[in-house]
């Protein structure tokens, strides 16, 4: 045997990566892959359709995509999109400030501002970005950013990364917010930061007596409207307009993912607010500007939704009729008022095999569990597209109550473990 | 009058707004707007072309852009991106954990991991969260991220987001990170992280030596190759690859918003490293799928680039030839070996003045000041193409200097005070 390496006084005795090499999660990922229960086993082989073809050669009844409106398969915005491609090419190839600013974005900043009636707004490539962009810069010492604690994940990776300090509120609880906002110093400042509807729940923040504690402390409030854009409202702009209290939110940002058929964010807000985000943000000044492809589909969406708000309604109709199903055979899903739609399953391993009882009778839907949810708390999230046929949602509501209540028997639980 | 409105016992009394609002910044960025001074002021009107169509009418010669090879406009990219739109749709709408992943995006991480050699990628819908992916996650308390001082923005943000401790060692110097990583408690894990090549200036990062320092001392080492990949390396893969240290480096980050002409990243490691990006990352769980056209572009990019390697020569080519008409006319840039030349013109103002009077002359180019670089030492950024002519170099790289030199002159100094 060669001898003994010299002893390496300097080496450091542990591995900083420790932390992604014990994900927890990464062997059930690796296991549910190998047995196609894995969401992302079978991709999609086409547009996020009514019915969705997947790479697997079926055709599947959607219900798990947040293309509220049918929007980004439409030829009227996919179109918009190639126009874009041809003439600005695939990218912009650079930062806002630097080269990256096409008129498609100053278009989009324009007509978003407009549609909210705010004097600005800001883009981001990626809508979680936009939360970044306002809340990173928001906030000095000594201030505190109170954060729902259903909130996304990125509102409180955001809230994480500002000077200030942060406080979860419990969900959805105007009491515990005003408890915390009482106990603040009084030299300190707040943000309020919640989602305008929950991702995962489809329930929308009780933002009306929230505006009324912002205004009272003096607060300022920041409302993540990703999945209330193009569902809530008379304009489609989200929980704060349907609660009428969009003129008190100081930030709004939206995502443009769901209903906007695209890809990145904005923050809508005051000029000065905006010019603060575009002279500080990291996400803003040091990140590529969005392709321009998925700005020109953004601004394609966001005219559709502007000049057909019947789409809106079609959505709330479908949405109303999938939860009706669902509750008739038994799948009551949880309450809400936004697009998504909660059915509980219980823990992980339950919400994998209604996932994969209602993938294998043909309905696509969303497995949803921890970190998303509280642990044990896991549901079937399903969407209502305004581009679905009553038959189809009819269909699909009763396969997918079907499998939900299979794989929640006793004797199904017993032949499983 | 009315009375007084009753005692706000419990009003906050400070703004926590007021760091977006007092942006130092903004008053200076909404003047050079009104004078049509702001890079931004003048979006583009085509395609990042080596003759470019601004808004305002005027072709100029494009220095100032992050599409080295030329794909961003290049009709195979365009017309990949194209037919993806038509069979995807404008957005996978949805994060890949859930509903977002297309054969796209499995096909994109295959390729870039085979054309790194790594076991796996991991993509991100922004560049920047591809540092923002596998830095949050890495370094448990106790743990140090030793990030150089002019790293790109967001690795600083994505290492401040880590729950270990951040330290900067000074830029390039490896004797500055040896006496870090010496001065470690011995239960400590550390990560370095540095850009391949450093976005501002060009500089590549000394990683044969800091790959051995990290080696010596058990530390991880991430290289982010935004600005390397397509320009440095036999095969394009960067300056670890030009070092011949990509064996070495733990995780390689890449931005598909340069060289592969589009937006949006990739996380290049191990499998076990990947899959906890994947069940841990915000960026990654929590952030929609890029967009089927930005992804297509990107694969369709890195299909070209591993085919046609001679693209690379060119750029090289044209970036020595640049270099050369710069110095010999007077405005010598900084040294460098990646694709980016940086023509140092002094504080902000003269930055400006300089880039107004390349963009009259006809002229595209980066006016970079500080945050990105530090104050009083702002530059011309400037990029040779893989497509231009040396006739246009010849001609832009002579205009350029003569605006540095015009901008620099004490006598221009003492008119514009």
């Amino acid at each position: 045997m060669p001898d003994a390496p010299p002893a390496r006084r300097d080496a450091l005795r542990r591995d900083a990566f420790a932390p992604l090499l014990d994900s927890p999660r990464a062997e059930t990922m690796r296991r549910h892959t190998r047995e196609g229960r894995a969401t992302h086993s079978v991709p999609t082989g086409g547009a996020p359709q009514p019915v969705t073809l997947f790479d697997d050669g079926r055709s599947r009844i959607n219900l798990g995509t947040n293309n509220y409106l049918g929007l980004a398969g439409d030829p009227q915005v996919v179109e918009a999109a190639v126009e874009a491609l041809r003439r600005y090419g695939t990218s912009a190839a650079g930062s806002r400030v630097l080269n990256g600013t096409t008129r498609l974005h100053l278009t989009l900043e324009e007509e978003l501002a407009d549609h909210y009636g705010t004097e600005d707004a800001v883009l981001t490539s990626a809508g979680v970005n936009a939360n970044v962009a306002v809340l990173a810069s928001a906030g000095a010492p000594g201030d505190v950013l109170l954060v729902d604690a259903h909130a996304h994940a990125s509102l409180h990776a955001a809230a994480a990364a500002s000077r200030g300090t942060v406080q979860r509120f419990t969900h959805n609880s105007v009491a515990s917010l005003e408890r915390r906002l009482d106990r603040l110093a009084p030299d300190a400042g707040a943000v309020v930061v919640v989602d305008g509807v929950y991702s995962m729940s489809g329930e929308a923040a009780p933002l009306a007596a929230i505006a009324g504690m912002c205004r009272r402390f003096g607060a300022r409030l920041v409302v993540d409207e990703a999945h209330g854009l193009g569902v809530l409202g008379e304009r489609g702009r989200g929980a704060a307009e349907a609660a009428g209290v969009l003129d008190r939110v100081d930030a709004v940002t939206v995502a443009f993912s769901k209903s906007l058929a695209s890809v990145g964010g904005a923050v809508l807000t005051s000029r000065a607010v905006a010019d603060g985000i575009r002279t500080t943000a990291m996400p803003y000044l040091f990140s590529a500007a969005g392709d321009p492809a998925a700005t020109a589909a953004a601004l394609a969406a966001l005219r559709v939704l502007r000049r057909e708000p019947e789409r809106m309604q079609r959505l709330r109709d479908n949405g109303a009729l999938l939860r009706r199903v669902l509750t008739e055979h038994g799948a009551a899903p949880l309450p809400g008022s936004g697009a998504v739609i909660a059915v509980p399953t219980g823990d992980d391993e339950a919400t994998c095999a209604a996932w994969a009882a209602a993938h294998d009778a043909g309905v696509y839907t969303n497995a949803v569990g921890w970190p998303a949810v509280p642990r044990g708390q896991g549901v079937l999230r399903l969407a209502a597209m305004a581009t679905h046929t009553p038959e189809q949602l009819q269909l699909a509501g009763e396969l997918v109550a079907e499998a939900v209540r299979r794989t929640r028997a006793p004797e199904r639980a017993a032949a499983m473990s």
